[in-house]
């Protein structure tokens, strides 16, 4: 199954004085192609969700390890592929890599859903788990565990 | 009239690869200051008036001069004094100065008010209009015009 | 002559809970824009610069007017237009557009260089500034004064 | 042992249109922590490390739950307890708790040092290595592991 991956620039934004990406944008890069993912591939529409069900996807775990550095105007691919899905959770592995194909960054995070009226956590929206369910790659290798 | 002011310390997510504060984040510290002001000053709760009145602040229009640089572990003092009122309108000046006293930026931003459920720019706050009129000081000298 | 615009996503990083884009957000897809415009359109890599000469360039000052909201998911086109040089400065003019054609933001801004050994501000670069002389268009239609 | 702690108030800036604090933040209040306990409590400072000797920490692994939303103008209190340290890396255990002492966010990273001449990991500071050793907590109870 063909992996999707999303792709981003480094901008001066993205950078700290130590002259490389700063740490925590490593993960605003993998939730730009979760939102991808979830746009283009699965079809399912966030926003639409938001403002009819007042649900969100919110972060619950995320274990990570930083491989290199990723540098001022570095085009960085970053994939997205979920790799376990329950009634209340959709585990997602995703790498990011430079242009020369090396491994920057790995993260495996475990996504809920958020009611915003109430503030908890609720089951996973059938629809989105429907759609996700072809694309769970369980016998995944990762650089980094659940 | 004694000038409010707030003060943040520099840190590694607010600086870039130039080795100093990435120039949109200055906005950010004048916008915490504002925040501040509205909570401490004015005693004006933004966030029950979200929660209640589906009301936001945004800024209309912004001019800014950067003067110097502020660099990692500065203490920032980010000042906050309204400067004209009218009935859709708050503008706001606001001057950053580092720990030698030096001005790093001035701002004047026009504050409106939109309903978050219709997207509508909408009169000021009667409540607030009231508590801010009487620190309004339209004779100010300030760096940068409106 | 044809108007250099880059595209940019709006993902949750941008926004913030008034539900539409953060305001100094609108700053970070301008100045990805005058990235792009100087690497791919001038061809001069502000990367090698700052390793070979300790050079980058500072916004000096900024003007900028507020005429929508942009939210999430939508896609921006984000224009740059130098529109007036001197030795020192380079002012661009830039409009944010959403995907109807609508404008949702527009900015002057001065850039000065910087030597980032001194952190005093120097004279522009001449490879620059002869690169991008041909691109000024001093007859700009304006939506905010410089 | 006293443990160092750090308050921060939760801005606009930090939420997203979730309309509680965005994920990646949660990392950015964690780091701001990390740089006050080694300026404040082992008078280390990175601002001369980085100007004499080239050298910046990097995160290298991070591991973190989610335990509850951040919401605008909620203090914050941000722990920073270094928990293991070896000749190359310091592993810090921090935790976030709002106003009502609830825990929102645990976090454990690994921090490296890397030379910005050459990009590489290097060995730890032994300065820095001998101020922070009386402060490791081995024997800690953490909600998230290593």
């Amino acid at each position: 199954m063909a992996v999707f991956t999303s792709k981003f620039r480094v901008y001066y934004e993205d950078t700290d004085l130590g002259g490389v990406v700063y740490h925590s944008n490593y993960l605003k890069f993998c939730e730009r192609a979760r939102t991808d993912f979830t746009r283009e591939v699965l079809q399912f529409s966030q926003k639409e969700w938001l403002e009819k069900e007042h649900k969100v996807f919110v972060v619950g775990k995320l274990n990570c390890v930083f491989k290199r550095s990723a540098r001022f105007e570095d085009e960085l691919t970053v994939s997205c592929i979920p790799c376990r899905l329950t009634s209340a959770r959709c585990v997602m592995y995703q790498e990011i890599t430079n242009q020369k194909g090396e491994v920057v960054f790995a993260l495996v995070c475990t996504l809920a859903t958020v009611d915003t009226d109430t503030g908890h956590v609720v089951a996973l929206d059938e629809t989105f788990a429907q759609k996700v369910a072809p694309y769970v790659q369980s016998e995944l290798k990762m650089l980094v565990k659940e």
